[in-house]
């Protein structure tokens, strides 16, 4: 003890700030409750929006501004992820990283948008095995960043979700085995951790196979409540007929639970960065939308970005891809 | 093999040599008898003492020279701890971190002090989350610093104790879980690599709650011989009266373990660097003092700096701060 | 999804172009059947070779050539083993270090030469503690080195064996404590991540104490097949009379599995870099070297440099060294 305490302090009097800055946010703070998400009032809420590309993207293609989010209001969503890319933080350094997800918080709740805060790795947390280096990280390091959020978002509203980690995958055991107690255990300790330092959004736990299967559910969910889970079913992840084999490996599990696909989207063959398992039509666009409005699942489309794939809009005035007049359309047909 | 033989051979000649330096030392090898530390003809020694701040800091004030551990001395203690900062070690780096050891150890030795290791980490070594950045640390890292500390003090009969891991600690979990048989495993992990690396001195394993709290040891103790506990019972870890709960907490393991407080102290709530859980007053110093003496426990008090907080001295000329008026009197009343 | 995609689309091309470059290599593919190595045919293949110093060594001294495996040719070996050390990878870095395995598995394949990677660590893999920082790595290194070689070279038939961990060993709880569960689960998760990834060759698990002593697999032998285990029985591991001792500590496991002593050698008491195991005489590369004619294990000289020791030449123009004599003579008797 001793050396740390004026620092401590220190510490303690910026979270005072941050607590007063964002005291002014207004949105109801959102709850689990049965298997629905639900305001203050308890109704249930279900989300509709999209994922951004990483707002160190954004930033650097002068994107990261009030006009994207005004765009995504007028699209129709009322959720808006952020994928925080472990390497993009490393690089672009933590204190200059929050910055960003400060100013895109502060937006998105002004214009009444909830965010999701996704830390974005794909891989083996066990082994140490990711896709590629912008997904590298750590246990250890994806432990202290949810301390961080925690910190610095728990008493946000409009902060309604924590994505603790995008994508567990072994890739068919090339990135390694991991087994489901394992991936619990992990889980668990990052929701400790989250509520611990006054996270008071809601978890959200990924299936494994890059986030699609949750059938582990049906004999071993995390005995944590108040937390939701996630799938990604992109069109290519079964062949169709899609509800049946949806049922099966997650949509059952809204039965008991949340659940919200953080990630879903289609794009052509013939579409820029066009891949496995994305491609399809609009037909997957009316499958999915109408079997999550059919159980109230929430859902997110991947991506709100021009160069990603499969991507939402194709130039700078945000001009509609093939997906995105799917999907605009859809969120405005909510309202 | 091959290519390192040179390299280990030249190793085996270093550690010769630090062999014969210290071959110089006289003091005692302390050992543990029971629930008693003892000197080589079984005599129970009971240590009071100080700790000192960071050797790094003291050598950046100009204060690490003979003339502190002279201060030490005629202050009264026969005891001082060196709490090495895992981040002031990387920055200064390992061998001429060593460099300040090997002095300190040789000015206390001259002048009959015995000296603590102690590996100044805060946190949980589990999850990865410390207090702050100086704590930073990681089980790899501390292990190759126990292996390193054994190999070059192991002989050395100045070094009495090392202490594992300062102060273990999730903080209400905002570091994350950590469970007393991990804890455990960590520490019998420590003390293998220390004894097999030729540690001849005493292991000290601190309790959890930031080095309180001793209770596991009512079902769970170390399955290891010759080992010693730690709690640091800062005044406003509980409330007055006080001995009731430090027997409940730590005290009663002296039934079985030698304990001995490697933190301690107070200051009043006007000092400079007052904080929770030190502020205080003298009524603290009497009975922590009485508790420990009746029982013939260890303590050392926090800390012999002039900055660092709560301080004993109060400028270059040693002046004692208001806990080390007390304590300064108490050490001599030992002799 | 989506930014990842185009790079991965270049990784799979990159490793096209490997594969169509790998499928000039003729060698046959080397498997396990019972407890031997056999080609394509069924026949059993008995390696008897010798291991390289560390190709950046070799490449720092003008000796990364094809001559280099001519001379390894003209000595009678039909096995070379690369000892990659982790650091030397690092330094040289990952992209570049591969180029120097590209050229010396093509320079082998072409004269018919099998390869060994091994990955040349000497320490605890769950301490983190290694007896030079030569040697220092991670599990999460090593997982990925052994994914990056599978996907290069898992289709390549010269590539016959990958040495997972060259040396476990506690250095007498020096390196900390290491149990046989925890040594198998690791390389079971190294051989799940190089078959996932493609590698079609044969991994090697080494015995404990400095890959010496394989007597667990009396009552635990790993739940893979096609595997071999390794050990390196250098003359002073165990007192003459040998024979006895060999087949208590490592022999036994013929009974059962491919055997392959990926290191072994001898040198005169006078000869440079003599050091502990390693000093004996030519007796104990008649008794090593019979002991595995009759029972048909493979074996591998340490080592194929003018510098480290055990040396098997003196100069650049490979002379041999008193075991190179001994070696070269053994080796082209078998032809
Ligand atoms: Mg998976
Ligand atoms: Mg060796
Ligand atoms: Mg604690
Ligand atoms: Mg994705
Ligand atoms: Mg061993």
């Amino acid at each position: 003890m001793g050396l740390h305490l004026k620092l401590f302090v220190l510490a303690c009097t910026s979270l005072l700030s941050f607590s007063t800055i964002l005291a002014q946010q207004s949105l109801d703070r959102i709850t689990v409750k049965g298997n629905s998400f639900v305001n203050q009032k308890g109704d249930t809420i279900v989300f509709r929006g999209m994922s951004s590309s990483d707002p160190d993207k954004l930033k650097n293609d002068g994107l990261w501004t009030k006009q994207y989010f005004e765009e995504i209001k007028d699209w129709g969503a009322n959720l808006v992820r952020f994928p925080v890319h472990p390497k993009r933080v490393r690089d672009r350094g933590l204190q200059e990283y929050l910055k960003l997800l400060d100013d895109g918080i502060k937006w998105a709740g002004e214009l009444g948008i909830y965010v999701v805060i996704d830390w974005h790795s794909i891989g083996n947390l066990y082994t140490g095995i990711y896709l590629l280096d912008i997904y590298d990280t750590t246990q250890k390091e994806t432990f202290n960043f949810w301390r961080t959020i925690a910190q610095r978002y728990g008493k946000n509203t409009t902060v309604a979700f924590y994505e603790i980690f995008n994508e567990p995958t072994t890739d068919q055991n090339r990135f390694g085995a991991l087994d489901w107690d394992s991936w619990k255990a992990f889980n668990k300790q990052a929701i400790t951790i989250i509520r611990a330092n006054g996270g008071e959004g809601i978890p959200l736990v990924a299936g494994f196979n890059w986030a699609y299967d949750l059938t582990p559910l049906k004999f071993s969910p995390l005995d944590i409540e108040g937390i939701g889970y996630v799938s990604h079913p992109y069109p290519q992840k079964r062949a169709k007929p899609w509800e049946e084999k949806w049922t099966r490996d997650w949509g059952f599990a809204k039965n008991n639970y949340p659940i919200i696909l953080t990630e879903m989207g289609f794009c052509g063959p013939e579409d820029p960065g066009a891949h496995v398992p994305v491609i399809s039509d609009e037909s997957y666009g009316t499958a999915i939308t109408q079997y999550c409005d059919q159980r109230q699942i929430s859902y997110v489309v991947w991506v709100f970005d021009m160069d990603w794939a499969p991507n939402m809009y194709t130039d700078k005035k945000f001009t509609p891809s093939r997906q995105g007049k799917f999907f605009k359309q859809k969120f405005n047909s909510y309202q």
